[in-house]
This record gives structure tokens, sequence and C-alpha cells, in this order.
């Protein structure tokens, strides 16, 4: 059942192809030896790590610049799993192609749609350069690498450069540097943190006036330090919302403990996602 | 200065193509005849409407499956536009196609990824059919038709058929029917609405625990009820963060206006975005 023992790598699954962001954040977070496995779908994640094919699971949850994921707080909240950590990458836009080939010979630039418009300052700056819109950032540098183009370059990350021996021609070539993604580490036993810990969960509570202000108050009552919340409201539920709260502490310290019974009585739905260590920040792509 | 008396339609900004789900918000949205005006940018879309060549401007802000546009939030804080309404439209895909062309002759199929992604379970029911990936759904819509091909598909709205003369081969085509996407119409002028209304503002507190309790309870002890709230970290600022409120009533209202002035004075930052008519959702394409 367990394959980690064969390999002496702990396997994690992402979705993407090799050198996608979310593997990269595999690799920053772990500091043991990682097996990644690319997956096509976010479900695919959750599922491996369900069967006991992969041993963790690494999901975007929220971007600086285009919000929270539903569709993985759905998939969350449909899952067993738990979340064991989180991390914050800057995403960092790297022009990449192959080897010999300079900035002059390019005439096409491939990426995914959000990864050319969020370079589009770059982009100007090249003369006569067509821009070309496919599925993923990766398997734009796959695709250039496979076709041994010498016309074409593809945005990706520095990550993906190294895994299809690509040569960076130009790094940090986003418009917006506050461009930031968190991930989460997903596994499926639940383990608690040691040290500065953080907890995840989802409730649910009718929009009755001031029912959001008793539920804070469950907190601020204890002083715990909230990290995020977020209401969502549920469609074809009027007055009914769906929240995504993070606080500081783990799931066991008294204080925390008790703020979730209460919290559990007066939502009408509750589930806690996990306690987990307080994420660290990574600015700059690991050389 | 002001085109509309010239035209007689009220001009509309929008990002995108024609046909774009943008452009049919803001259909859907006005009872006047209306002119709408494709920019390349979201930024395009508030400056016209600042330079008045728009009088209005219509904008995504948040989808029930990919979240909030902060992106747009930006833009709305460092503008000088109110909101003047909202509108939730369904996203249905429709399978576009040149007239004579069928389904079986369909060989490739053209869309943006989020959108080719949306339909994957109808993509997978057809046969030796090819997914490629575009910067928009309309401009999908628009090549297929330019090129006259004979053996390509576009997923794009049902308007963007009647935009390009393209049939419609099958319609509701998405995975997900839960798929709503929520637009602000915006104004340069301030107006206030009449009957049922809808406040949306943007503030900053520092987050000492409990402070958001506090804010909270400025609309607690009035019984205004909230639709929105939304926590989001600034980067580089630890422990501060953006909140997005959205509440019941209108900033005259004398409950609403002591609120607001209480809110101003507790919270580090804060601006009103507008009042305007709560909005309804549109659950079918317009015919």
């Amino acid at each position: 059942m367990n394959r980690i023992s064969d390999t002496q790598h702990i396997s994690v699954a992402f979705q993407g192809e090799a050198g996608a962001f979310s593997e990269q954040a595999a690799r920053a977070y772990f500091t043991h030896p990682i097996r990644t496995i690319p997956c096509a779908a976010f479900s695919d994640v959750f599922r491996l790590v369900r069967h006991g094919s992969a041993l963790y699971g690494v999901i975007p949850i929220e971007n600086s610049i285009f919000g929270s994921i539903h569709e993985n707080y759905d998939l969350l909240r449909k899952s067993n799993l738990f979340i064991a950590g989180e991390l914050k990458l800057r995403i960092v836009h790297a022009l990449l192609a192959n080897p010999s080939v300079s900035l002059r010979d390019i005439r096409y630039v491939y990426s995914h749609p959000q990864a050319l418009g969020q370079c589009d300052r770059f982009l100007e700056s090249l003369r006569d350069v067509e821009r070309l819109a496919v599925y993923d950032t990766a398997g734009a540098a796959r695709m250039i690498k496979d076709q041994r183009r010498t016309d074409a370059a593809a945005i990706a990350s520095v990550e993906a450069a190294r895994c299809y021996g690509l040569s960076v021609l130009r790094k940090g070539i986003e418009t917006n540097r506050k461009n930031f993604t968190r991930f989460l580490i997903l596994k499926k036993a639940k383990t608690l943190p040691r040290g500065s810990a953080k907890t995840s969960v989802i409730f649910s509570i009718q929009n009755r006036s001031g029912s959001l202000h008793k539920v804070l108050g469950i907190f601020a009552r204890r002083r715990i330090n909230l990290f995020k919340i977020e209401s969502r409201p549920l469609i074809g539920k009027l007055w009914e919302y769906l929240f995504y709260l993070d606080f500081e502490g783990c799931e066991t310290d008294i204080a925390c403990s008790r703020a979730l019974t209460e919290l559990r009585r007066i939502s009408s739905y509750m589930k806690l996602l996990g306690s987990y260590p307080k994420g660290k920040t990574i600015m700059r792509t690991p050389q």
C-alpha cells in the first residue's frame, strides 16, 4: 500500500505538467526528497491521495490577483483529506527557448492566456512577436522543446526550463510583481502541528442580521486572530452562505477547541479542514 | 462631450470581443438601446468611462467557481468611478459552427482554456476531436467565421453565434450548471438607487484580535444584513488586510450612513464604492 518505502522518496501529486508552479510549490515545501506525480485534473490529486497512490497532494487555493479557487474549496469540502501545510509562492515568469536560440530569433511566444496577460508589458517591448495561447505554462515549454522550435519561446517557470532543458532568455518578466499563489499540502491522515499553527474551517450560517457577528464574537472573546474570512453565496439557496475561515492556533488548543465547539453549535454546517504549521512565503525561484 | 445624445444609444464599455459574456451582461442589464464598446483590457473600460467616451462600463467582479477578481477590485479602488448596478449571469456555453457544418464534421474545438475545461464532459463525448486554446470565447467564434472553417467549432455564448452569423450545434454544454458570474455596472457620477439597495465598501483594519468583530458589530447593532465579506491580505504588509464588504441598504439611509461614519473612524482606510439597486440573476441566455 505504502509505496514510499520502496523508493525512499515522498510521493506528491499535483495538477499540471512537470515544471508547473504546483510542482515548484511541492519542491519548495518538502525538505525530504520527493517524487512528484502529475495529474490532469485537481480531482485526480484528491483521488490519488485518498487511494494512497500519493502520500501528499498539492493544490493552489488562492491567488493575489485572481482570488480564491472555489473549485478546490469544493473538493476539500467533499473529501476526507486534511490540510497538512501551506506555502505562498511568488509567481515568477521567465521566457524560455531552446539552447542557442536568442531573443531576436523569437517570432512566437506560447503560454497560458493568464501568463501571457501577466507579462503583457514585456511582450509589448518585443517587436513583431505573435502571442499564442495554450493550456498551461509548463505544457508550452514542453512543446517548444518537443518541436525543437528555433523561432518560438514559452513563458513558464525557471523550473520548467530545467525540466525540459531549455535556456532562460529573460527572468521576472511579469508586469505585477505582487503575484502570489497560496498552495495547500493535503494528506489522508490528520497530523497535528507543533509550534505556531493555523486552523481552517468551512461553515454555513443563515444570513440573519448579526449571525456572522455572533460567529466572530466566538473568536474575539478568546483573542484568537483571524487570517482569512470569505463569504460565498450558495447558489439557489437564498440567504445561505458558506464561509471560509482561517484562524491562529491548533484545534487541540483549549481556546480553539472551545471556539470550534461553539461554532459547530450555531452553524448549520461545519467542516474542520485541519490544523497545520503557519506557512512561509517563497519569494524567489529555488536555484 | 456626451456622445449619447448623438445616437440615442447608451454607450457601454466592456472587456473582450463582440459576443463576450460581459457584453451579454450589458445587454441583459439595460432596458434602453445600448451601443457596446469592446476594450482590450479591464483598465481600458475604466479609462473610457472616466474620459466620458462611454457612459457606463461593465466588469466581472466574481465567479461562482473562480472567486473574486482582485484585479478589478484594485481598479475600482484606484478609480473614481461608482457602482451603479449589478447583475448575475449564468454562464451558458454553446458549440458554434458555420452554417451547414454539422456535429460529425467537427475535428477541432477552439475556446478559452477555462471554457474548454468547463465543457470537458461534453467534449469527451465527441470522438476524435482536438481541443485548442485561444484568448477568449468570442474570439474563437470570430476566428471560425473569418476562416470559414468547416472542420472546426468554437465554444462561446449563443450571443456570439448571433454576432458572427454562426449556428448553434449544441447549447448548455457546460459540466457544472452552477457557473455564475457577477458583473458590476460602473458610472462616473454617483447616482442613488430607489427601492431595495445594496452598498459596497473596501476598508482596511489592523488584524488585531477582535477588530473585525468590532467592525461587524457596527452593522449587527443596526440590524443591517451583510451580503459579502472577504479578507485579502496586503502583500508585504504583515497583519494588514483589505476587506470587501457588501451590505443591505443605501448610503443615505440613516442606519447605513451612521454605520459608514463609524466604520470610517475605526478603519485605517475606507472607500465607498457606491449604493445601487440589488441585482437580478439572469438564468437564461436572452433569445
